[in-house]
């Protein structure tokens, strides 16, 4: 077998240096971005060039010397980010009393698996070996739970300020030209994307070595209880997902409904009374929602990866350092993140808009070519030449360099994703030009265009994730899919970087038509916001995929910990879980979807009435109402969270409870294998019909200028299939990700309960 | 063990005789609708009231003696007819060399199974018998297809035929009352499915009978053959699902585009130049399509049932009458059909346009009621107390009341699928009043609020389903599934009545739009096409219900045949087939959405060109060019069905051949779990935005009117609803009934190919 070439010592080191490392990054970063001063006294520096004279750029400047608009842009921002943030607070009142009685609810599950018995009893795979106590798994599977979901929200609070600390910020940097925009909006995604992978990291490594001065040589009960930590992080992130999620459709659609189609004025116009609504909406849903679920896949694919170890020749030989090696990728992965980040910061420049989207496409490049290279190296130190995986009740044995080719396969089926959604729902490609086309003979061909594009969209990422599965599981079982999963996720700096750089900008746009700024600082927000949208279904391409990979391996560790040896589909018990589980998807999407359109009702009325009530408001003269309106985004998504999120929470514990171990797997399979496909296509198809209508307003081309102008029945048309798109690409589709992750890591933890007490209903008849 | 009560001479006898009865009724059905005579001599009996004088209806005849109304509806019948018989020709040349090639290719690859060789072989389940050579079974397979597909193709022309034979008469006796009218078309409805199901059952009976002379007590072999029979019925129906969807929607959303929405006339206006394709579109894509589809679902769960009873006690005791169930189950099944349907023709009179639907249901009630007795009576005549059926590698006990629940199970499921359907897709209930109330806020509300709707209608549906398997897997593994698809078809000839009555009843109300009879007339074949909407609806939820439990069915007789005995979720090979099968809905339905979408586009650019180009159509003093419609539909129509009708057969075929049968299970199972869902779904929120349009139009409530009237702001929205509807709820949903069904059949024909010589890629590496 050998060992790893990597001493234990140096591992406990690497791990918190590479976290502090990726933390002070973040902090450079922010102290960069908070150079550029929103109040009227702006320093000298900000207005030189140091560039050098004669630049492109500098000839652009605009405005640069109003003082009345920093102080409005000051404003707004100011707005936005109250709005933001007392809408989470709001938010985490409500997930907090859920926290504690989930909390509750672990305790008393697991605790009761040995009837709250403070005696040892004989671990589940080494039957030789006395383990901990049920209860005091118990206990610490609360903790770890408690953990998770504060690091999920904290991460989750952190994106949002800082995206609203940075969005006036780009708006004003805009007026020097796109670059400079640019890089303001890069570097913010940048602090959100370090500060996260970072932190959980951090609190990963800690709390495994915290745990470990309880747990000792019972690695098995260790890791078992460290999945309360994936658990928390993603329940959380479901909460954050959905309720920000409907949050910003709500506004979002309200918005464009009264404003865009019934009174014909301008996205983002301070006039229309939900536009705060709106801004604050891109700030809970696409970026505090977004971290806590990029979150909580990291958390949760360390996690399974970390459990099957804890079973296999690492965890048995508690060879330290391979045990280790999941929490190695992600440091490797911080410090090939931050090496990428300057090639976008300060090793090249944006001169022209075509050049932003290339430059977003080349980080992930980028990083995806340095983190191989990574993997090999921590494959070659820390993994000894051979070991041996745990394969549902066998030993496997593996060599190091399949376990490379397990995370390099998952990193690059996560590029292909994202190249294959960018053509999906880039305006640059065929597809969405088709679909922009067909708005010629009005919305209905438009949607049936889109629909069939979303459909579409789906069968090579389906491949790149099943070439995945099948060589990451065939060389490893399903620790090899765990790291596949880890691997996607590997570059999760930058990805969310880039995910983040999306909503910033957005709001940059809105923040300069609100503070009236030049028609020509709003065309370069809307070519930093227009990539943005391309790069956002990039990331949700790698937020699915992950999601479905991490799922998997979750699957399969609660295969494993339920002591379940097949799950085969040729019993009734599991194929009616297969079948109910393929609908909970459709079921879950009902309610969301629903739950978007009956929120954007309301707002639209209250829009409608500040228009018909408020005189002088169409004219500018008077100032809207926007407390009202934030205020029904979010009493709307407070109420309509719960229903979805008990769907998704209460399943998994009904069906263990009720029907067993072996229709939950099913369940499990079910909703995997036919939410992935619903997610993607949900994704593409809103992300296609935003492309399309952006497409026929900036008119770049001549097919794109026979569509338009704005206001024409084919921009209409484009109009009503963005508002469609809405709610299927930022509500329903991503927290998809999260009803396939949550519900597999919720049944991993709840495991030993149902394996001991699960199945009621068949014991009963 | 014991014996049937039914001697085997019986069941030989009540078989055929069943058969024939409804054959007889057919045509007796077929005679009295013959009796409205399309000259203008029109018989005195046909305007005497036989219901005696004073009748409610007679007071409302209306234009009885216009003898030129009677002419124009018979040019335009033709015109229909024409257009369908002359499409469907075209298509079935198409098809025919397919049904060439796919045959020889069973008979090369079933032949290569022992090398081609003509010695006998030992056969599959019991070792120590001599079965007939692997050769013949490949010559009988064959036949069998070639049977099945010629039967299938009959099947759809006859109804054709009937259909176009029908809906001018239809008009006809809509002059006289809405009462009259539903007679004749719910006669018509009936010709239909009684021949529908008799020719089937006649056929099968038939051939099982000639095979035998050759396959003497080699039963095994015998039903292995058979199998191709449903394999050809439901390789035919794809095409003509497929094919005839994508015709009539084209047409129909190209006629609609340039019609209502551009041009401001209504619909089935004979100056649309597309309106004689829309209407040909009806027969050959809602009628001829879907009786190839429940064709090929009763043949396919006879099939199921046949080949896992061979190998079961039934086939190794030779017990020809138990043999024999799941055919005298249909025999049943026809004679109910016939009581059921004397209460809709005879026993009952509609008075009223609001007793139409509930008439409809009531021939759902009245025949499933019936058809439990039925069922119970057959259970108890035809098998014995207790016996054995094959269960994946070993035989279970079952007794003959287990059965009887199995089969009734099915049938229940059906009602209740049937009612979900109407309650989410009829205008009388609260969700698609609610779709109509969101067109107030524009199409995209509607559109959001109709995908959630489709999505929700999926739960129920899905939960009867589960619980039908369950109880019939539990009871009496893979053939009580068989058994309880049958038992949702065995009323299948009433199923078939209710649903070809909505397509007769719609082109009734196109020629009295283009034969310009009066308002009134118009008003009645409305009513009758809005009950029609919800009873296709109710006939989707059938067919694809019916599909879910034969493909599973089938699914498990391709495993037992296959020799696997488990078909493990964790592994490899299986999960990976899993996934990509849960995609292949999603890629089919791309495939077909697209083709009515640019087949719609070609259709509308020809419609304005006829409108700009013709002087005086608009005028109503020309008259369009109806045959170059026909022509760009059929076109579109033939070239566009080759794609997806090869994703469909090839599929099966490249995975099974490549990958092995492990991974053509997963590929099924996910395929099946998947497209359930999206079929459901798909044909849901089509129907409700059909209906909410209609209940827009009809105004009956104070909700309705505050909505409409005709050309309001919501009715706009409505339209675009039901237009993006029409390729979901006529195309892509209901073609996915016959992908999941189909690729289960056809890889349990090629099974024994796939499992000698499947798995290359795998052999390979």
């Amino acid at each position: 077998m050998g060992a790893a070439i990597l001493s234990e010592l140096l591992t406990e080191i690497l791990i918190p240096v590479a976290a502090v490392i990726g933390i002070v990054f973040a902090l450079v970063q922010w102290l960069l971005v908070s150079k550029i001063q929103l109040t009227h006294e702006a320093p000298p520096s900000s207005r030189s060039n140091k560039n050098g004279a004669g630049d492109y750029l500098m000839e652009e400047e605009d405005g640069v010397n109003d003082h009345n608009v920093v102080l409005k842009c000051a404003e707004i921002q100011n707005a936005i980010s109250e709005g933001a943030t007392s809408f989470l607070f709001t938010e985490y009142q409500y997930v907090g009393i859920f926290m504690v009685a989930f909390a509750v609810l672990i305790f008393l599950f697991l605790g009761s698996v040995e009837g709250f018995s403070t005696k040892g009893k004989s671990c589940t795979y080494s039957k030789d070996k006395t383990c901990k106590p049920a209860l005091f798994n118990a206990i610490f599977s609360t903790v770890a739970f408690v953990l998770g979901a504060v690091t999920s929200v904290v991460s989750g609070f952190l994106g949002m300020k800082i995206a609203t600390y940075a969005n006036a910020r780009t708006t004003l940097e805009a007026r020097k030209g796109v670059g400079k925009a640019f890089i303001v909006a890069f570097r913010s995604g940048a602090v959100m994307g370090f500060l996260l992978s970072a932190n959980g990291l951090f609190v990963l490594y800690l709390s495994i070595n915290l745990f470990k001065l309880y747990y000792g040589d019972d690695w098995e009960g260790l890791f078992e209880a460290i999945t309360g930590y994936g658990l928390g992080g993603s329940s959380m992130a479901l909460f954050g997902r959905v309720g920000g999620g409907i949050y910003t459709k709500a506004a979002d659609v309200g918005a464009d409904l009264v404003g865009k189609v019934e009174r014909n004025i301008p996205e983002d116009d301070p006039r229309n009374p939900a536009v705060i609504a709106d801004n604050v909406g891109d700030n809970v849903g696409d970026i505090a929602g977004m971290g806590s679920d990029l979150f909580g896949s990291y958390a949760e694919s360390s996690c399974a990866a970390l459990v099957v170890a804890s079973i296999s020749s690492f965890g048995i030989n508690h060879e330290l350092t391979a045990m280790f090696y999941p929490l190695l990728i992600s440091s490797m992965g911080i410090v090939v993140c931050l090496l990428t980040t300057l090639f976008a910061t300060d090793l090249f420049e944006i001169k022209a808009v075509k050049e932003i989207e290339p430059a977003l496409k080349r980080q992930l490049i980028i990083s995806t070519a340095l983190m191989t290279v990574g993997i090999a190296i921590v494959s070659w130190l820390a993994l000894p030449p051979s070991f041996t995986i745990f394969n549902f009740g066998s030993q496997k044995e593996v060599k190091n360099w399949e376990l490379f080719f397990c995370v390099a396969i998952g990193l690059w089926s996560g590029l292909v994703i994202g190249f294959v959604t960018e053509y999906y729902t880039s305006n640059a490609y065929s597809p969405v030009q088709d679909v922009a086309d067909s708005c010629r003979t009005g919305a209905a061909t438009n949607v049936i265009f889109g629909l069939a594009l979303g459909y579409k969209s789906v069968i090579v990422p389906i491949f790149a994730i099943a070439v995945s599965i099948f060589v990451s599981f065939s060389l490893a079982a399903m620790y090899g899919i765990a790291v596949a999963a880890l691997g996607m996720l590997s570059t999760i700096a930058t990805g969310l970087a880039i995910d983040a750089y999306g909503p910033i900008s957005d709001n940059a746009g809105g923040i300069a038509e609100m503070a009236g700024m030049s028609h020509r600082v709003r065309e370069r927000t809307d070519a930093l916001d227009a990539a943005g949208n391309t790069t956002a279904a990039i990331g949700k391409g790698f937020a699915i995929g992950s999601a479905a990979l991490v799922s998997l391996a979750l699957f399969g560790a609660f295969v494993s910990r339920a002591a379940i040896s097949t799950v085969d589909v040729l019993t009734p018990k599991v194929f009616i879980g297969l079948v109910v589980g393929a609908m909970l998807p459709y079921w879950f999407s009902a309610m969301t979807m629903k739950s978007v359109g009956s929120a954007a009702l309301k707002m639209v009325e209250e829009v409608r009435r500040q228009f018909d009530t408020i005189p002088g408001l169409m004219e500018g003269t008077a100032k809207p109402d926007y407390a009202t309106c934030v205020k029904i985004s979010t009493d709307a998504s407070i109420k309509e969270m719960i229903p979805p999120g008990a769907l998704v929470m209460l399943t998994p514990l009904i069906v263990g409870t009720f029907f067993g171990v072996e229709t939950l797997s099913g369940v499990l399979a079910g909703s995997l294998v036919s939410g992935v496909q619903v997610a993607i296509s949900a994704s593409n198809t809103g992300g296609a019909w935003d492309n399309a209508k952006k497409y026929i307003e900036a008119g770049v081309s001549e097919h794109a200028k026979s569509l338009g102008p704005k206001g024409s029945d084919p921009h209409k048309a484009a109009v009503i299939g963005d508002t469609i798109g809405d709610p299927l690409k930022d509500t329903s589709g991503p927290s998809l990700n999260i009803l396939i992750k949550l519900m597999a890591v919720e049944s991993l933890v709840f495991a030993p309960f149902f394996a001991t007490h699960g199945g009621l209903l068949f014991k009963i008849f």
